[in-house]
């Protein structure tokens, strides 16, 4: 109870400090903090909430984590299930408390800091390129993730290195989808902006899940060590 | 005597640098720091404080942080109100300290960087709004704390951590309240604006403790180790 | 094989992870992540490779780096062709995926992120800034590299340290030469704007080069440790 | 002489990093790094040349802080002016080496990255603001470098800390006197700028100095260990 408590309440942080921060100050005028004060808060969640709760739970906060770590083999498959369960209530959460903070000046919340492709990608980027973007983008997380909590690397280090690297994949993948990997916080969003928010859902379903898996299976076959 | 000298100086370093990069910098023409830089500032604040006298005092520098870590049971009770008065009176010479920087360019003050609700609120975001938001970034501030400085979290990287954490919360929360989360901050600028920041002021006292109370008593029901 | 892995995924994501940035996110309408996210993003991806796979293969992700810590002894001769090839044919994959992506709206990709001097240079720069400038930079990325790994350097920080150096890189040199202190990164661009990025490509070969050659031969002379 | 040539680079990083991001980008036309961009710089020349090679000089590259650390017990007398003189000599020559690419697209250097008050701060602060400030910030600077490195204090974290104290002291002072806190790095600048920016230089070398003596000896009386 206490790893699913830490995972529901690193998601509620992860999708009310990145999605709040897109929400209320991306575009304040004159003074916004754009998508690198975004990319740096959704990193700054998991920097924070790993060295808070990491050595309860883990600190996946995202079901494609979960799912590349139960592939590599870090995670108990019976884990997996409560796991996803518990960061998408904690998504859900943040976005219930993140549409009331942000509709109290009178806003409307649009499409909340839904992710899409299309006619809904930030910078009108097809599908297809929606797709590549987020499997790659995925892949190449887990693939941090595995190797930074790996028993060689530096000890202590991880969270800052996990967190980064999610700063990171925002700073590139923002205008393209809005940037998911994590369909926890994807669907938190969607459930209150609905329409093509939820039409487009899948995507950031699939995409994220599938570099995950792709991750776990590339760095037990390549990277891992043979112990 | 030397603990209430490190808060006094940390909470002066706090309110100094933080408020002193909104009051001074944020918005510079033409090469202004915007909100993000002030949110960077404040949480670099602690994180050199926190490396600095941390192993003294532990860098509280917040009011709503010792009564948390007293709650949480990390905070001797007897040291409880010295903290606290070190606190105010450390930010409260911050303050003046850069009132005679600020108007030095023959500028007023303004209202400082003092933090408010409704027409106070840089968004304009309502009573309620700011109430939601302070008390659930100081939960969150809080738990990021005592999980950071935890016996099981990595050592050494809490002043990271926690710093970073401030820095995340005022990515999100600027727009809506200025960003307090911190009593002491909130009184040093609301005596120098004077007006409305000090007819609000009761606000960002009640919250911040409220939620940093919330968060002592999650944190050692649900996650504090059995030892 | 496993270290040649390695750097081929190290030099595939600082390709996509810091020109993707570039091509994507630099100038997107009113929250644009500008030079200052860029460089941000080109430390980061060094940053994160080095905690996931540092302990694999030493981090490279750069022929000049290569070359620059075998000049300095830290590499074995026989590594330090298959090393550089494995990185231009990651960064050369990973400007394909950009390819993909970034045309997935329908833009042209115009002249990439490719590096330049004289007309091809961001601030109209000459050949001769140019080459100073590259010299000069790549001769303190090595130093920080050698010294940072140096066995009396506090342990686990040379990720963090090394990486930052390169965000301060690109900080200052983005406006002479689109910043390359790398071959790989260099040519992986040039191959898909053709042109002037390639008929200049010679310098970010060259100049990158003779500054790494020239930090591992003064750190051999002047800092090394006798031992 | 090893520790010699580690303050004459580091310094000389110091300034090329830090007033050569001002010249060069701060101000770049849609995409400049801005202010925030600027302290960003200056605190990373700092963290990464802590750990390329503190462990060799302590990594002061900054007269201010030789003399504070003098003053505080940390640093032996005989040291000092060798200290002072290499890292004169390294601003200097970073100066010059920037000042061949600054000019490299046929601009003016204007006042480089001088440091003034009057008429000559960025936002026309008075000298009393301005020797206010940087009393001040030299002050907490010195007073983070002697907590940070106490024996007391986490192991690794200093270059950090230290690093980004130096960032924030920028994020709130450029805008006053365009940030000094070093006489070496303000040496550097006026003697390429000529003009006002000698005739003022003399309040950086007084108000540093005299703020790191200050924080010596305040750190020695209330924080320092007794043993």
């Amino acid at each position: 109870m206490k790893k699913l408590a830490a995972e529901f309440i690193g998601t509620f942080w992860l999708v009310l400090g990145g999605c709040g921060s897109a929400v209320l100050a991306c575009n304040f005028p004159g003074a916004g903090i754009g998508f690198l004060g975004v990319a740096l808060a959704f990193g700054l969640t998991v920097v924070t909430m790993a060295y808070a709760v990491g050595h309860i739970s883990g600190a996946h906060f995202n079901p494609a984590v979960s799912v590349g770590l139960w592939m590599g083999g870090r995670l108990d498959g019976k884990d997996l299930i409560p796991y996803i369960i518990s960061q998408v209530l904690g998504g859900i959460l943040a976005a219930a408390v993140l549409y009331v903070i942000a509709t109290g000046n009178g806003s409307a919340i649009g499409s909340f800091a839904s992710n899409g492709y299309g006619d809904h990608s930030p910078g009108k980027y097809s599908m297809t390129a929606a797709l590549v973007c987020e499997v790659v983008m995925t892949f190449i997380f887990l693939l941090v993730i595995l190797g930074a909590t790996d028993e060689r690397a530096p000890k202590g280090f991880a969270g800052l290195a996990i967190g980064l690297s999610l700063t990171l994949i925002h700073l590139i993948s923002i205008p393209v989808t809005n940037t998911s990997v994590n369909p926890a916080r994807s669907t938190s969003q969607a459930l209150f902006a609905g329409g093509e928010a939820m039409g487009q859902l899948w995507l950031f379903w699939v995409a994220p899940i599938a570099g995950a898996i792709l991750a776990g299976l590339v760095y037990k076959a390549v990277f891992a060590s043979k112990s």
